[in-house]
């Protein structure tokens, strides 16, 4: 995974903090791994937004039905428990022809407990088959966005 | 709550068994009990697919968006954990004008673990208010599929 | 349901904004409502860590294994969508001889979407069954805790 | 990914049909895609009862407390949506010295509609840190349970 590279893409970057709530968590007292999932999903949301591009205006503005997941990883360094802060950073980690890449990384205390990525393409309403989607590339405007954003 | 007396209410029951996942569970080992609302809301399709009526032969058939819940409750008497194997048994508890009550009971060994009610609206689209819905009285055919089921 | 009564009880109340992310909805683009039940148990232990009392230190001051629920209610006013900023709200409704109530409001706009409420038992290990749990007087000095912070 | 290939390695597989549920689906009409890891971690743990090792005697007779997941990596070609029946096939992809690899594939009408791999470690508690965990090597009867379910 080329996530958590020591040189960043230039780009916009989106951090929140979240707490680690007793139903996140498993009988090992640690969270359910695909509750970190749900975070990487909420956080690619609040990144887009965090540039102007919520998802509603993006679905207008583009003409798109969204940006479906075709790939994700994650990586567990350390676990986490109920009532610790941690820190959801993420960005884009690559622009692709009719896709991006988004990179996410969980921080607790300064260390990173997880790190993955979600591939996602930018797919609209296939013209040729009702109900299909068909990927398009991405408008160069909303690349700009998150650069402007640096 | 009134689901569960001694004489049930003749008409269609669901049944199915269920296993108690690890991810249903939270650091004391139990199932988080949001979860057991989730199998509520499961079976009340699941009992309504029994009698001939999966979703989207409703949502064609009667014209409705579905049937939204306005109120639930449930009471718990006792912790299911990891491994177990619970019924999930729900029925028709109430016909109401313009919506219904689900019954459910969760059994654990044949005791009553869980106990609750969903109430229900059945809904059309408001021809008068975008986006809106409203309420509309349960088709008598709807109704009959139950009690032939019986 | 006794919740949401126009003298509210005095005492600590809290409050926190949530965001409606997308994996909390459900294909009728609204909040699949066994996730307000978890906004609920959130907020239980955020109400209790915001009087000084958070889940840790109450296990280990009051040799309790929790608050394990036993009665949920909840009334659905109003549906909510992806990206909408609810507010919840939190206080204790009841203190009973071994438990309490805690009752949940959620705020949109400033309107009731949904309100309900929790019945908890205030719970030890019971000393003559290994595994087994007993109800236990709340203690005084908790139930201070709150009303010091009104 | 390596899961998958044409040559699957010999030994037990896991089969189990589920149902796509009104509530695992988002806005969209499909399955919110952490749902789909909250499959593959129960699916391991069926794996592993369908060789005789449910997790309480993995536990008790290995002295583990448990696999915790180090890597998860999903590839999702076709949605799935409200109502789809789908079959969640699992197996050993690979055994390591204090490891495992799980992979998963999940077949709409046949054909694959999300493909992935958890990587689990073996481990016990670490007796130098308390609270820690330790790596260890599979014990070869574990491995050997797999091959004679073949």
């Amino acid at each position: 995974m080329e996530t958590g590279g020591s040189a960043p893409p230039a780009g916009a970057i989106f951090r929140r903090e979240v707490r680690i709530e007793w139903g996140n968590c498993d009988p090992a007292g640690i969270v359910f791994y695909p509750r970190y999932l749900e975070l990487f999903d909420a956080n690619t949301a609040y990144l887009f937004e965090s540039v102007g591009l919520p998802k509603p205006t993006l679905v207008k503005s583009y003409d798109i039905v969204g940006m479906p997941i075709v790939d994700v990883q994650a990586k567990f360094f350390m676990p986490s428990t109920f009532g610790d802060r941690i820190t959801v950073e993420s960005r884009i980690g690559e622009w692709r022809r009719s896709g991006l890449r988004v990179d996410h990384r969980l921080l607790k205390e300064g260390k990173v407990a997880v790190e993955g990525y979600e591939s996602r393409v930018w797919a609209g309403k296939d013209p040729e088959k009702p109900g299909g989607i068909k990927t398009k590339p991405v408008p160069q405007e909303v690349i700009d966005r998150f650069s402007a954003a640096h």
